[in-house]
């Protein structure tokens, strides 16, 4: 289901704020840098190919009103809310990417004006933001044929349309299958301690005719022994170039379990999700979250005042519990990543 | 740390209202059977002993008011209590077994008065708490043994003081290698839907000055990666004769990861939790939960009105993913359960 996330109209740029859902769909206008960093940082945008998205947008937000016409000094300005923005969220590699693509259109064009330049950046924003829909379509063309014709999929988290600029990852190539007339039903983890399974993907899912049970991330190994799951499709956040995937936290159990039953374990995501600099995961900067988010989720203290807590955002899924990635270059195995991928 | 889980004083059947932590200790008067069947239901007491504990003072709470004098008629309405507290919850058999018991004092004195056979009720009920004290320490000092003098447990749910009448399973384990002077951090997931793990396990921990760090579920494997936990330990609600082992939801998961890490993972739980006329695991009745648990949890709506919900209580750790089971007649392996248990 294609949704709004982000959207560019009249130079102004506009989000879901995704932490109000699924109880109310704001819209939210992101007026400064600031405003883009505290979207990222709260996660009312999030998903790796949104963050992408949104900061690359975030550079034209902060720079379109800027009084500068010297290009060193604009340079140099660019390169102060590039690391601005970098510092919003540290795992999902398609925010670095993204905002080299941006660095790069400087590069490449040294000599052009600021207003210019100004224009070429808003036009690459926009580029990212489409090319991530034409990705999408392609991961759901690809996926969706990994599908049987009748099939129960588990994913974990939101790699969807709220996640993208378009359908999704990991649900798009749900959407997909379901569109080329596959029975498709899916169960989602809730996904602690933020709910993004329960808050957004349920959410998505319902909106689209798709049958879609929740559960509690801890269930899973339980609905895969009842033999109720054929395949687990799930997104990504930075993938090494060994296929070592940090994805949501969670992952890496959900993986260990479809392992156990033998069921295949997909790894959804653009190339730009796919950090050739790193050889294995071990090196993937893991985001840690704020205590609240565990101990007073949603409003109520739940956890004893002053408890020790330990709240890694993402974890990191071997590359031997992942049957294969679906990118927009096809279905590849992890010994592909570096040959198909560079 | 012994709590006053259950308390019975001056013929008044007492329980902490564990629904309402860790903001609040209350402490709940049980007046009538249909208080104490909501409790359990409710979860205001849980935990498999504390279950059987306080089933049993559920009969003695009906019957010590009743006006009948005809052992016929006592025996006829007894039977009606009893399965009237049967049906409370399906999981636990420590709540059969203890039902069990107190129907044998019937058939053992078929001859005695209605006032008589009420005092051996009595008597049987607070001999059925007193076990478990003793079985507790029991499971402790057993269990202790098997820890390294410095080590970190993970845990799931609550098998401690909250969930017995004394100092608990898993925890008294823990508990009682802390006593004897080992360096014991602990590992507490929360245990989703209930989060008994954060709410109850978390607070006897913190108030017993025991080291523990707070987690989601799905924090898990993550954990264990990191090299963070040496010893898994967690309660039970059923066993199989084959050693698997029903517990809280959850639980089987983080068995998968133990395996996948190597690290031991034990099940705590006294004799009565054993279930020896089931062959496997396959056959314990596996109780489900209202959606309610998992969609509003705490008071705050976190996904759509309407989403199909699936919420089993428990799950079934197969015996080949147990070490072991520390039981009050010392460490048995699963191939060893009919042998010493029966």
């Amino acid at each position: 289901m294609p949704v709004d996330t982000i959207l560019w109209e009249n130079d102004n740029l506009i989000i879901i704020d995704q932490t109000l859902l699924p109880e109310k769909l704001v819209k939210k206008k992101l007026d400064t840098v600031e405003d883009v960093w505290e979207a990222i940082k709260k996660l009312r945008v999030r998903g790796a190919p949104a963050i992408g998205v949104t900061a690359a947008f975030g550079i034209v937000v902060a720079l379109k009103s800027i009084e500068i016409t010297d290009r060193k000094i604009f340079d140099a300005e660019f390169k102060k809310i590039s690391d601005y923005l970098a510092s919003s969220r540290p795992t999902a590699v398609n925010l670095f990417w993204a905002l080299d693509r941006m660095a790069k259109v400087l590069e490449n064009n040294p000599d052009l004006s600021v207003a210019k330049i100004i224009v070429k950046l808003t036009s690459e924003a926009v580029a990212i933001m489409n090319e991530d829909k034409t990705v999408c379509r392609q991961i759901g063309k690809f996926g969706s044929r990994l599908l049987p014709s009748k099939c129960t999929v588990l994913t974990h988290c939101n790699a969807g349309g709220l996640a993208t600029a378009d359908y999704g990852t990991a649900l798009g190539v749900i959407y997909s299958a379901y569109e080329s007339g596959k029975e498709i039903k899916v169960y989602a983890d809730e996904t602690r301690p933020l709910l993004q399974g329960s808050r957004l993907t349920a959410w998505e899912l319902m909106h689209s005719g798709i049958e879609v049970t929740l559960i509690c991330d801890n269930m899973a190994a339980k609905v895969m022994s009842e033999g109720k799951i054929d395949v687990v499709v799930v997104g990504a956040d930075r993938i090494a170039a060994n296929g070592d995937t940090a994805n949501k936290i969670g992952t890496y159990m959900a993986a260990l379990c479809a392992k156990y039953h033998n069921i295949p374990f997909y790894v959804a995501a653009p190339s730009s999700t796919f950090d050739l600099s790193l050889e294995s995961g071990k090196k993937i900067p893991i985001e840690e979250r704020a205590a609240e988010e565990i101990t007073c989720g949603f409003g109520k203290r739940t956890a004893p005042e002053g408890i020790k807590v330990y709240s890694p955002a993402f974890d990191v899924t071997p590359a031997e519990l992942i049957t294969a990635y679906i990118t927009e270059k096809g279905v590849i195995k992890a010994d592909q990543i570096i040959d198909k991928l560079k």
